[in-house]
């Protein structure tokens, strides 16, 4: 797409630290390194909502975060790692083309995710919830 | 895992409030709802950390992602999500079976991810990180 960033880089018009590629998808470094060995998977497929990806692409993902989780956590001998992926403005996507990314993590990092405002829910109304969902698919 | 939680929930030990089960895993409801819809996608292998899954597990989590993510989405009609996983507690892994959160996201939701501290890197550090990451492939 012309005007994407991530378009671009995969391209090849803007330059990136790459870690791997292939024929779905890329992995490179954010520049916006929130911690070290902070990596970015991105398919080729232009889409902004991740939902809206083909299936392949998406498996594909989950093939890589996999992979690069584990390499990247040795290669930067962090304690462990996040897997975030912010789909639209509300929930903090800042390019809209669809994008997961690789924290390490280290004791300390001053990495804050702020515990998240979560509330016991009790069974009648999971149950009522997981029957809406299902009703959608 | 007898003591996992998780294991039980697969097992049927515990109840939860199921969108899908599969061979490779399961959807339900997180009982701690940090927004209405909130998801957990939990293969059945047993391991702490995702990268020690069997890479078509992890596959299967990013198909089962796409599509639960938009189902969520439309049923509870949320405004975007957020596809979480937290692995190693100083990432804030609370059960030691790995799984994948789907948050459905509202405008002034409440649910803040403190935004993270990044800086912009310079392209040398990051062609070192770089460098780094591939040679623990």
């Amino acid at each position: 797409m012309e005007d994407c960033i991530f378009c671009k880089i995969i391209a090849g018009e803007i330059p990136s630290a790459r870690v791997h590629e292939d024929e779905t998808a890329i992995v490179f470094l954010d520049i916006n390194q929130a911690s070290k060995g902070h990596l970015l998977i991105v398919p080729r497929q232009h889409t902004a909502d991740f939902h809206e990806l083909e299936g392949d692409a998406a498996a594909h993902m989950g093939r890589l975060a996999l992979e690069w989780a584990g390499v990247a956590m040795r290669a930067v001998e962090s304690e462990g790692y996040n897997l975030l992926l912010n789909n639209r403005k509300v929930a903090g996507q800042e390019v809209m083309h669809a994008h997961l990314h690789i924290i390490p993590r280290w004791t300390g990092d001053g990495y804050r995710m702020t515990p998240i405002p979560t509330r016991i829910a009790d069974g009648a109304e999971l149950q009522e919830t997981a029957a809406l969902i299902r009703g959608q698919r």
